[in-house]
Parts: structure tokens; sequence; C-alpha cells
């Protein structure tokens, strides 16, 4: 299957067409059209390679939506023409506990990922979603609801599932107090998913000017971090804290604003080690964690979740040739709150 | 009500003899013929100021066996010549969240600690253990179970309590991997409980030479950390962790135990912050967490349990007039595995 797309030729580079192929379709497979391609910041991480091992030419993209054009003689979740989805990884050793558990994300042996990664022949790189088609085994593709803004439903298979994943599993809803640090790409869908499964959410932010965007998306409260009165006020607080930011910060002071048995889950990356003071996690049995997307069935379970109350990603649609463009917006996070390349425009 | 003990009447002073008076007993009270008083690692800290905000003249001791001598008019759970045992605090503000779940240890208006805090009044100070007797409200005492050494007793108020409410909060039991790192006097309690919980203990100690003792103690493997292969061999194993190590060491060498969804729970408390890496965390939705002591309903569980599976600590019984020699011991680790004071030797 022959695809064109954009790619980093070598390490740093800006992207560029580029035409490669896919493999034809295995009996499991599925081809897809891809209709939209969402930016996450850790393709741009994976470009300049600052996370080490990076392969070129490197087509970026694990948030991709669009429509089954073809499937293998032994597909049965899909027909030629249904919305589908592919996010963070394509296939995974499907034999381990965590794949057994449906946490492929968490296979033992290594999910792998959608790009930047080899299939598990061990030889074949994987391209991801920067272009116009995609080939997947069938079982790590999920179903997109009808209805939806198909360009706006892409940001959720990665910057969404990341952070319904852990509001599910430390059991998020009515009665329990919830706070999103930062309101970025992912903090936005913290709050719009707090909010739906019926949890009190907090945003946390250093910079009061988000204030109205927090509550436009659902926030019933806004902390701005920088004022330490505020902290203060919300000492021993949230049941659940969800840490979306990157930029370094004495994570002690958000531990600090857990109640007894609270968790504060780790999802963004900042560069450097937290340093984390065991009194911090003594003083109220508190835990912290760390989340990384969802497994297949859980993206499908959010996805469906989304159909049933309207919920996608804000987005700023963009055409190819922006890319490099919302790149470096992204990297200053000028964005509101997530870039979605047009794939028409390649 | 007249008491003969042991203080340190300032700051780093050995611990010398030193009468005093506690309050005749109010209708709940009950009166203690102290026994037997544990040495924990935190007298030490405390005696020497390390912990900030101390207060002199100072009895140490949270560790308390003793038989009831006398009670107050209301007094329904205690009678005369009852084993009675208190630990780590003896009141809270009995109305906050915490204390309403029985995690009067995590009271959101603090614990009164067993000596070297004030009592609710805000004024009197509380005097500990290292002495012939205390006054207690009898709902924060515990029965003491027949049949156990009541010197090799004492040691469970708080090293006991302290391993044996995280392996129940997280679930030790059959099927369940759990280790422990360190093999002092805590580490030797987790060992004993988890075993005696069903679950497949691991020891985890840099030091080869305590492989004997762990098996002894109901360990079924041991690993020495220090050989980067036995690490590397067990990698992704265990559901839980306790952490009981107060020397300085990377715990991400240790998150990299935990099997998914794993925890290592933090009981000891080295000086310095830990050094986390996000990733350690991410990788497999693992969790740190921390854990103090137990609630006084725990503590009457645990007793319980005790007397069930008749297990006690291993113990080096002392006379007084050794305490301050067992305190350079201790500091040095030089002990098996914990020492107790025999009160009537004052």
């Amino acid at each position: 299957m022959n695809v064109r797309g954009l790619a980093a030729l070598i390490k740093n580079a800006p992207l560029t067409p580029y035409s490669f192929t896919r493999r034809e379709l295995l009996p499991n497979d599925v081809a897809i059209d891809i209709k939209y391609a969402g930016i996450c910041h850790s393709d741009i991480h994976q470009v300049r390679e600052e996370w080490g091992g990076a392969r070129f030419p490197m087509v970026p993209g694990h948030e991709i939506a669009g429509v089954v054009s073809a499937i293998g003689s032994s597909v049965s979740k899909f027909a030629v023409g249904d919305l589908i989805g592919v996010g963070v990884f394509i296939d995974s050793c499907r034999d381990c506990s965590s794949c057994n558990q449906g946490l492929e994300q968490y296979c033992e042996k290594g999910m792998t990922p959608t790009y930047n990664g080899v299939e598990r022949d061990g030889v074949t790189p994987t391209m991801g979603g920067y272009c116009d088609g995609y080939v997947i085994n069938e079982n790590y593709a999920v179903k997109i609801p009808a209805g939806l803004d198909l360009a706006a439903v892409a940001p959720l298979l990665c910057a969404g599932i990341t952070l319904y994943s852990p509001l599910k599993h430390w059991k998020a809803g009515p009665g329990k107090k919830v706070a999103v640090m930062g309101l970025g790409g992912l903090g936005h869908m913290g709050v719009k998913f707090a909010h739906a499964l019926g949890a009190e959410v907090t945003v946390l932010s250093h910079s009061p000017s988000k204030e109205a965007d927090a509550r436009q998306l659902g926030a019933d409260h806004f902390v701005v971090t920088s004022d330490p009165a505020q902290i203060k006020l919300n000492k021993r607080k949230f049941d659940l804290i969800l840490n979306t930011v990157s930029a370094e910060h004495d994570i002690n002071d958000y531990l600090s604003l857990l109640t007894t048995d609270g968790t504060l889950v780790v999802i963004g990356l900042p560069g450097v080690p937290f340093a984390v003071n065991a009194d911090s996690l003594l003083s109220g049995r508190r835990s912290m964690a760390g989340s990384m997307i969802g497994g297949i069935s859980e993206l499908q379970e959010m996805l469906n979740f989304c159909g049933e109350k309207n919920i996608v990603s804000e987005i700023e649609l963009i055409s190819a040739d922006y890319v490099n463009t919302a790149y470096e917006r992204t990297v200053k996070s000028d964005v509101r709150f997530r870039f979605v390349i047009d794939i028409a425009t390649l």
C-alpha cells in the first residue's frame, strides 16, 4: 500500500513530504484512510530525539482518526466505511500478565509503538499517522462513534485516554474531589472527563488567566498555585490529583493537597526526577502513582463514553504545511488546546 | 500519680533517672503498671532533637506493655489486672474524617504523641513509656492477648503495627508476592506478618549475611540488592514492597521490581528526599505510597492476630542502666532486632 505523509528525515529536521509503503493486508488487518492526525508533544520529543534511540526517517503521529478503506479476509470487528481510531500502540506480546488483563500499554515485553519503533518481527519500522493511510491488526484499533467531530476525536486517542484511564482507575465520580494540574492538551481533557464522570473538579494552575477556560470546560473551582494562601486553603482536600505538568515543580506542595488515602497521578513527564519527601506520603497514607494511556478495551470504552456525552478535544485544525510552525507553538504552549492536521491538505 | 522513669533532661543528654507525676484518673482513664518499654529508633531522633521542636525533660517510649493497675469510674473496656498496650499516640481530635474512619494516626488536627507532645489542652506535656506508670483514656489503649511473651509484645505497638497496617491495607495474602526492604526492627516484623498472612515473602537486603535470619523469620526468598544480576532477575516481580530502609538509596531500582499495579510503601525515613523518575511510576501504573503506624482498632486487630498466630518481636531485653548503650548500638544497627527495657530494673 502506497502512502503519502510527512517525515523528519533526520534528527531535528523539519517535517517534509515523504512517500512510503505499508504492508499488504494480512487476514486480520484493516486499512485506514486517515482523515485527521493530532499533534502530541511527544511527537516533538521524538523528532528531536530528546528521548534517545529515535529512528529516521520518522513519520510521527499516534492520534489517528479515519475511515476503514479495506479489510483482510478474517476481519470481524470492522467493515469498510467504519470510522476507526488508532492510538499510541499497534501491537503487544498478547501473552503476558499485563496483556492478559487488557493492559497492553504495560506489556511486559514492550508494546509496539505506532511510530518510531519496530513491529514484533523485530525489524520492520513503524510509521505513524501524519499520512494518508495505515494498516493495522483489527484488535489494536477502535471504533469511533458517529456524531462526533472527527477532527476533534483524534486527540482522544492519546491525550484523551491518558486522562480517562486514571480517572476511571482511581474511581473519580460523584462525591470525589478531583484536581487537574495544568490546563493544556492533556489537562483540558481531564477537566472534561472528570466533570462528565460527576466529580467535583478543581483546576490547579500557576496562571490566573486560565480560569475562564477552566470553568467553561467544566471546572467547579480554580486555584492559582503561585498564591501560597490559595495552596494553604486547599490542604488535605483532594481525593485524586492528575498531574499533567511537564515543567519542573515541587511535588510536595501538591502532595500536601491530598486527603487521607488520596492519590496524585503523574502523567506529564518533567525531565528531572521528583524530589519526594517521605513525610509527604506518610502523613495521610498518600500515594503517588503513574499512569500511561490505556488498554484497547478501555480506549473503546472511552470513545463510547465520548459518544454518549458528546465529548471531544478542543482543537486548532491546521493544514499539513503548518506542522512545523505548530511544533514551535506547541513547545511554547501556544495552542488551544491541541493541534490536529487535516490530512486532506497533504 | 507518682512515676519513676528515665529522661533526657536536655537535648542530647544521656537518659538519667527522673521522677514526675501523671494526672489522677478521669472517668474514662486507666492507670498502667508498665512492665516493658521498647526502644524505637525514633526515640533517639527525638532525644537528639533531630526532628526539631523537642520538649525537655523528655521521657521517651511509645512501645508500652503493662498491666492495668486502676480504672476510672466510667471505664468499660478494661479491668484491673488486664494486660494492656499503648502505642505511638494517646489521643486525637476524635472528630475529623480520619478519626471517624478509625485512622486516628492521620488525624487532621494532629494526633497526640505518647511523648514529646502536648495533651489536647495544648499545654500539658506528654511523657512516654520509659517509666513505671502511664494514665491514658481507655479508647486509646489496646488489650494484649494472653499467652505471649509480654516483653516481646512491646515492639508490636510501634514496629509491629507499622508493618502490619500496610500489609493489610494493600492486601498481602495468598497469591501475593511481597518484598521487605531491610531486615531490622521494622523489617523483621514485616517478614513475620507477611508470612503469617500467607504471602510469598522476599527479603531485599544489601547484606548477604542476613539470609539465614530472613529465612528463619519466614522469608521464602532472599535477594542481595548490591548484586545487579539479582536485581535484574527480580524486575516486575512484586505486588507490594515495604521499604523500611532509612539509609539513602536509589528508589527507582526498587520501583522497577514492582509488577503492573504494584505498590512500594515507604515506612523508613531517609533524611533526604527520594528522587523518583516519572518513568519508574508510569511504566506499569506503579504507586509509591507512605504508611504510618495504624489506628486503634487496627492495633487491636493486629494484637489479636498475634495472639492467634503466636507472633511477637525478636528482642534483646535490657536493664534500665543499659539504655544509653542500647541507643548507641541501635544507631549502628547492632541489635537483633529490637531492644526492650525491663521496667522492673528501674
